[in-house]
């Protein structure tokens, strides 16, 4: 077998045989294949595609074996994980592990970091003194059997072909390929051995997919790819033209989510929580749902009122190496060295905050990265005191800002006053869950 | 300026800027851009083409002025060469050059040698003792001012930006994108400092393009683009169905040259180095001949009939050291170790004669490459002793083979079986020209 004949093929248009796909992953895990020709044969495939019957599910297969997959069989009850494809203020997966666990569905999850304007939920963790996120694969599987969940970063093991061909997408202009997207995310994902995954697809400026077409495109995709190597899953299309709750950075939005596992926080983020859970619960097989909604929603908030999820987040944090205290006392969290609040320069309803530019003005405090080897600082971020729809005074605080130095200050506030925009109100409610597939 | 925002401006469809065009070409020539985005580059080339008017040219101009483009301005008169796009039996370049040459019009031709199935102009006039191709190019200069022609082989120092890509191409099946094909071509033939250029595009089952309407696009867009760049320019589209005359190797091919400038010859190859000839005495500006086909046709049978062109041709061979007494006596050209003689099994009309398949069979007699480091041998190859529409009995000679051993000689005979088709007669004469592009 040729990788030239495979490129060739791609490109006129054929289908590859399982065997061809195996062969090209294999080659870009073990170095068999140059460069030049994986390059040309993603190009290949991003004007082509996948056939999603006779290519997609081998090739994802292929990518799944490159390296090591979990073998969570010997833990009891079904393994369930959320996967977001990224936004600004989505802490979500902080407070809906531990909610989910406490309801009886394992949630084997491994997370990644933040790059460009989107957070990651790796980073956010850590800001929690102590937290390692780079267990043993061995001590992942103890504690996802004992409390039912843990929070991890990729290891090198875990699907390495993944790896290559993602960073020869982001030479070549090769990212923005469904089935190459759909193949990626999967490939790490189903390493974990979960058994279903319920997906959180952005949609909007914040978002890699800007429109919802594009977005149920992505989803339709990865919900019947991800069925056809039989395992279960749900998408939801949700909205990130504007952040997500009011916290935007880590140690903040740490903060958040354990408001959220008192039974608070902001609305949006409690809501998407309990819809992402409820998928959870039921792809899971829950116990005592019985495959009902209603039911899924009534156990979630249940056990964020009683503070069993609460607890279960501490619990997690204790034997992840961090400080547990963090749950009863938010002032354990790293402290910004400056704070700055940002003024409304005019009067009217904050009729937009864009979702990207907010989430650059993080990067800007020194919450994010703009490349993949810089450090973050856990303590910066920033608090929206005004939301979309909220009537603006010229003087009222907007939002409050928290960095290192006052020269990031001055970045993030202009970036920041960039995001907004303020109009004529008032602004229709946004509906916060745009769609779902199954 | 990054290689990544010109590959997705490409990928997207947009229309490059001369400046961003030439940023790739250097980049490929200096190194200074990654193989895995050039190949990429080149995928989405092969997918969106190149525009004929806002691109190619400029891509064409960086590609001629990444190496060294000879300046002949300081010999009087005007250049003109041919190009063809390769096939089997096809000698032109030798009783051409010369011809022409005799009629007034200077041709300083670089060729290439042969390469699969096809022959290469270098390795048949290496097939005459002594004869260099490896000329300096002061030397080159020189011929071409004195004698009128030159013929030498492709220098380090010319295109090395087609180099580099074609190799890439070769490699990442990106070689049949009619804009990178009309590129690296011309690119090499503009280096040699022309004022104009005929082609000769081949089609048939021995060329590249199989079909007329290939032919025809890849024939419209190198005439329009030679003429964007300057240069007069047309184009030929001729039959390679079949073999081109009798003789397919190397020195049989130069006896079969030698022959057509003694005034014989096969027809086909005597009219298509006439047809040619005219092209280019007219391209020329060949004093005498006042731009009148009729008069470019008499111009150049007077020279075939008066020996005038085939003394020019003694005289280039003496000037590139070979052995001038080849044109009076023949039997100084290498001669083969084996002879055999190939006999027809039935009895028919030969109504197929497949040109691929001889080429081929001319390979496994020794007098090609399967790879582009493998030797030739000069004295291999084939004649022809029957040509489509012949009537043919059992047992009539059908080919002479000429090889180094008997194991070549079996390889070749099976394969020469192969591309022969007997059938009831008579078989419909072919042209030769198919069309023509100006």
């Amino acid at each position: 077998m040729r990788a030239y004949d495979l490129i060739r093929k791609k490109r006129d248009g054929g289908t590859l045989s399982p065997q061809e796909l195996q062969h090209l992953v294999w080659g870009a895990t073990s170095g068999g294949i140059a460069d030049e020709q994986l390059s040309a044969f993603l190009m290949a495939v991003f004007f082509r595609g996948m056939d999603p019957v006779h290519e997609l599910p081998a090739w994802l297969d292929a990518m799944l074996h490159s390296g090591q997959v979990l073998d969570l069989s010997g833990i009891p009850g079904r393994k369930v994980d959320k996967h977001s494809t990224g936004g600004v203020g989505d802490k979500i997966s902080l407070p809906l592990a531990p909610l989910v666990a406490v309801c009886g569905v394992k949630v084997p999850m491994v997370s990644g970091r933040g790059l460009g304007h989107t957070g990651g939920t790796l980073d956010k963790l850590e800001s929690i003194p102590g937290f390692s996120t780079q267990l043993s694969i061995a001590r992942f599987a103890e504690l996802v059997n004992r409390l039912g969940l843990c929070l991890i970063g990729q290891t090198a093991e875990i699907a390495p072909a993944d790896r290559k061909l993602y960073a020869l997408r982001d030479a070549t202009a090769t990212v923005e390929s469904v089935p190459l997207i759909a193949s990626s995310i999967l490939s790490k994902k189903l390493a974990e051995g979960i058994d279903g995954l319920v997906l959180d697809v952005k949609v909007g400026r914040g978002a890699f997919m800007k429109t919802l077409a594009d977005a149920q495109v992505l989803a339709r995709t990865m919900v019947d790819l991800c069925k056809a190597v039989g395992r279960g899953c749900v998408a939801l299309l949700t909205d990130m033209d504007v952040p997500l709750g009011r916290a935007v950075g880590n140690a903040v939005e740490v903060a958040e989510s354990i408001e959220v596992l008192r039974g608070g926080g902001p609305d949006d983020v409690r809501e998407l929580t309990l819809q992402l859970g409820a998928e959870m619960l039921l792809l899971g097989g829950a116990p005592g749902v019985e495959g009902d909604p209603k039911l899924a929603r009534l156990r979630l908030e249940t056990a964020l009122a009683n503070g069993s999820a609460l607890k279960r987040f501490g619990e997690l944090i204790d034997a992840q190496g961090g400080d547990a205290r963090v749950i009863d006392d938010l002032s354990r969290l790293p402290k910004p060295k400056k704070v700055r609040e940002v003024r409304a320069k005019g009067s009217g309803t904050l009729v937009e905050l864009d979702a990207e530019l907010v989430g650059l003005a993080s990067v800007d405090l020194g919450a994010g990265r703009a490349r993949k080897e810089d450090p973050v600082d856990h303590a910066a971020g920033l608090l929206l005191r005004m939301r979309v729809g909220d009537a603006v005074r010229a003087g009222d605080v907007l939002a409050e800002l928290h960095a290192a130095d006052e020269a990031k200050l001055d970045a993030g506030e202009a970036r920041f006053l960039s995001a907004v925009k303020l109009g004529d109100g008032p602004v229709l409610p946004r509906p916060l869950i745009l769609d779902r597939l199954s």
